[in-house]
């Protein structure tokens, strides 16, 4: 898949972070010009849409400063380097939610943000879920409240823009394809 | 929706580009605690499901330099500063496609990754497709081409990770949903 290629002649790293590093790149293009790129490097992520056994969808409710608001999420979480993503989306599951899944399947995986990030999303289905006697603790930075909901009631939360992020869009209309 | 706000004590601008802007932010989270949040902004873009008279999508493939290889995209395109989403979905979708839309319709908006940015798709569906005669220029450095699919098609190009990334799964789930 390297139609139209643009090669890279030069990176220059502007900033590198906890999360993310961004670098500009000089390319050539396929007509054989320059051009810049500014590309945003991230880890890479796993989300997961967790319903429960009376199948309702567990979502997480946060502060997302990017947004400058709150916003309500399937639970993810960045991989951490060589983490295999369904160790993560384990972690993260029973982090944020407190439920670990007797069933973890791998949907697909999908770029965010394509035209200026390489961030990649892991998506997983997770079911047959239990409470997990000790919690597991969050990062000391991460504040999330829990959202038990049903598909009308996700549905009515993406009308209100409660739910407002690609991801859980996603997740909720999978659900809802999928007769949960 | 404020819940669990994180208040801005100061913003230093690292970059400006030319699509991306990015800030370090120095935040006090609700309990009382620093934290440092990275946040690139972007001016937001829209994209479009276009649907063809015998019920196939039109996607564009094209080169993204973030993820060094080139996917299969619906149309999509960046907001000018003040723009109406609708006005440049219509421009996009002529742009790319060659395309004109008799009837469009918003669907729904989300942030694409809302960890560390701003950015926010502004989702339409495309009917009533009509060529263009006159097809308008792609940006200088812009380089696509057109492919349509059917619904199963489309769910094949996800199967092999043409399609990857996540406003293309969500148009590709929605129009199966939607029987188109």
């Amino acid at each position: 898949m390297k139609k139209f290629e643009e090669k890279t002649v030069h990176s220059t790293e502007i900033f590198k972070g906890k999360v993310v590093t961004l670098t500009v790149d000089d390319v050539i293009l396929p007509n054989g010009k320059e051009a810049k790129r500014e590309i945003v490097h991230h880890p890479g992520a796993v989300a997961i849409i967790p319903i429960t056994r009376d199948g309702k969808i567990v979502f997480v409710e946060q502060y997302r400063k990017a947004l400058e608001r709150s916003i309500v999420e399937i639970p993810a979480g960045k991989l951490e380097p060589g983490e295999d993503p369904a160790v993560c989306a384990r972690r993260e599951l029973e982090e944020e939610t407190g439920y670990g899944a007797g069933e973890l399947t791998y949907l697909l995986s999908f770029a965010t943000s394509p035209g200026f990030a390489n961030e990649i999303i892991h998506l997983y289905v997770a079911k047959d879920l239990y409470k997990i006697e000790e919690k597991r603790t969050l990062d000391e930075d991460e504040f999330v409240s829990i959202i038990e909901a049903t598909i009308e009631e996700a549905e009515e939360m993406i009308e209100n823009r409660q739910i407002y992020d690609a991801k859980t869009a996603y997740g909720v209309l999978w659900a809802k394809m999928n007769k949960m």
